[in-house]
């Protein structure tokens, strides 16, 4: 059965805010919980959401640590008040390691390129 | 000589966390401070950003209020290190009030279009 936060109950309202992102839980395709947002990522001059820092808290066994990954492997799920990604273990361990970099600028358009082809997502610019 | 906020300082760096937008000061076409973004509204299904809660302090004489805004109307500028709007102290005043509510839900798009139609801005749908 699927973990459902208390804080995070669907509302059926279209609109949240972006501060209540921030710490919306994250779940795999079968329900689980995996981890949850920490913050996103936002374009400044298009206003696009871009990224979502995510921890997955113990995923599949790994320690807690924070990933950038591209908005569009998130799909909001109606029913959990959560988002859904079909993100693997082996595939956060194999993902390019620049990313990680907590100083990292993003100010390479490459760069972000081998990101998205490597989660296989469609680019937001 | 507009007044640029120290934790605000251009970094070149396209993108922005969300949590550090929040925050962000907001100034009239001529460099004057005039608010800042209290918190973005996200549409959950798409990621993009819709509106921003800016709180004007003391704009133009009136007490520090908060206004839902069409995101559209706020222009990054990347020297000041903020957004730029031409929103003025008399449109805010003949504002809607129905989005004045802190509980309003955003699930009637007709509103969401009469909001954008007085602001003159567009859709972000």
């Amino acid at each position: 059965m699927p973990q459902v936060d208390a804080t995070a109950r669907p509302t059926g309202q279209p609109l949240i805010e972006s501060d209540r992102v921030e710490g919306t839980s994250v779940y795999s395709p079968d329900g689980t919980k995996v981890g949850s947002i920490e913050r996103l990522m936002i374009d400044k001059m298009s206003g696009k959401v871009t990224y979502a820092v995510m921890s997955f808290g113990g995923f599949l066994g790994m320690g807690s640590e924070e990933f950038t990954i591209p908005w569009s492997k998130l799909v909001y799920d109606t029913k959990l008040g959560g988002y859904k990604t079909d993100i693997t273990e082996q595939q956060l361990k194999g993902s390019p390691t620049f990313y990680r970099d907590q100083l990292y600028d993003w100010t390479d358009r490459n760069r972000e390129r081998e990101l998205h082809d490597y989660w296989g997502a469609s680019y937001y610019w």
